[in-house]
């Protein structure tokens, strides 16, 4: 399944640049400058990763030392600032990208941790750190509450996704490209139809408790 | 004293669970979802002592290990979603418990910097970070100023308890669990006086100075 | 060149100073009580190099485990406290130290990189977070937009330093002493002048989208 290798490494590109027009989007709305807008891009692309690489290990993280990464950052910025018209007109193709990027991310973070030998729990925690990471940081760089802690289920597809892969693993009924493939498909499903249909997790709003 | 072992190991979920019940209960009022709210309630619980172990090199750290921590977590948000009038109630049991946490935390962080080898200043210093990690985390994601900085004597505490163990080690005047019992008593009591009587540290407001 | 590692030595803790003089000030006037502000001075001095250690896998990182740097912030402490309105006439003396302190640490953030054996890119990147990693860490914890995100040239004049350390690296046209002064000299310079004539990266402010 070498073919499939090849589809991935693109996956996980096309994931990184939509991580990182919305990181870009996000730091030009508030009037950074050209370099902060690109750490913020390259912050979301690359933020989970990072932690990830840090707790299991994986030392130097690829974020950092795989080039790639930073030239999609680059990119992305570029393209925000010198396409924002055109950018602002594909939200829809951004947030399609982004939930692709969400699966992949869960799905590619579960799997590294459980190549590097840890067990089930740590590879389904860091998938979904590696998934909602960036986004974490970039809302934390800009001071705002966390998005993703309170919106249509996000951060829940990335632990469905992550939990697959790790099951997968433990009970070898399908080979891991095809766990792999289950997972993405899962997970990226579950987003779209959250955006679509404005799924959420139940919220226990205290109406007689004000902060 | 392995007797004291099966304590440990209690007194340590018990800290777990009220930093956990803490967290759980400020992102409830933040109108956090169900999942932002056991993001929050694990993050209190268990960032301190994932930065620690990152930061002295046990990879993967046990807060992502090891699955009681996450049980807990869990455990404490479904308390907190569904016995949220009496958890309420319990606001003095939690300040007990998260009091004997900090303890805890302070003294088990510093222990376990020494028992990988490392010298007395890193022991400190992660032993207050363990102890305090995770409500700092809590307060930046949900977009605060960590209150540990600016409250009753909380983090001097944990840095008196971290202090204990380090010069116990040192001096070895008492066996390690006796300077661990002494380090856990001498912390907690400081952290209730200090809750009891309102005691600070001094502030050095600057009433001409606005930010 | 070893009477340079002394002049080294100096300049380094003169930077680690001058960045706990500026997170002393911010805490102060924030109203944090004394630990509070020795955290902040601490982690302004140390979070840039500590997260650095952790992604280049130098355990423990020697924020935490050397000393001097502790003295330092609890020394700049001191004398933000004991000495205030002195310290606020120095403004300009900070911002030249704290430029000096950028100037070292992007360099020596970038060395200590390729020093572990990492490549170009993890040097550059890194690099710029020692450098400036502190200040972002300082502002988190204030609650506020990290300001070298949308400031004078400050991260960028970091990025040409470590560039600078790197690309010497490569074509070894000099020593790596000469390299790192010629390094240190073009940030230093580019810093100051950006502060002198107010140069700032290009924003691009869309007075169309509020956030």
């Amino acid at each position: 399944m070498d073919k499939l290798h090849w589809l991935y490494d693109l996956l996980d590109l096309a994931g990184t640049f939509a991580f990182a027009i919305s990181g870009a989007v996000a730091a030009k709305q508030r009037g950074l400058d050209l370099f902060g807008i690109c750490a913020i891009a390259f912050t979301v692309a690359c933020g989970g990763g990072i932690i990830r690489d840090v707790c299991i290990g994986a030392i130097p993280p690829a974020g950092l030392a795989n080039w790639h990464y930073l030239a999609v950052a680059i990119l992305a910025t570029g393209m925000t600032i010198g396409l924002y018209p055109f950018v602002q007109r594909v939200n829809h193709p951004v947030l399609f990208f982004d939930a692709l990027g969400l699966s992949l991310f869960a799905v590619t973070g579960a799997q590294k941790a459980l190549a590097y030998g840890h067990n089930g729990e740590v590879a389904v925690l860091l998938g979904i750190t590696t998934a909602v990471g960036g986004g974490v940081l970039r809302d934390i760089l800009l001071n705002r509450i966390p998005v993703i802690l309170a919106k249509e289920i996000y951060a829940s597809a990335a632990l469905v996704g992550a939990l697959i892969v790790v099951l997968g693993d433990y009970l070898k009924w399908l080979t891991a490209d095809w766990v792999s493939i289950v997972a993405l498909i899962t997970c990226f499903a579950l987003r779209l139809l959250a955006l679509r249909y404005h799924w959420n997790l139940p919220v226990y709003a205290d109406e007689k408790t004000s902060d």
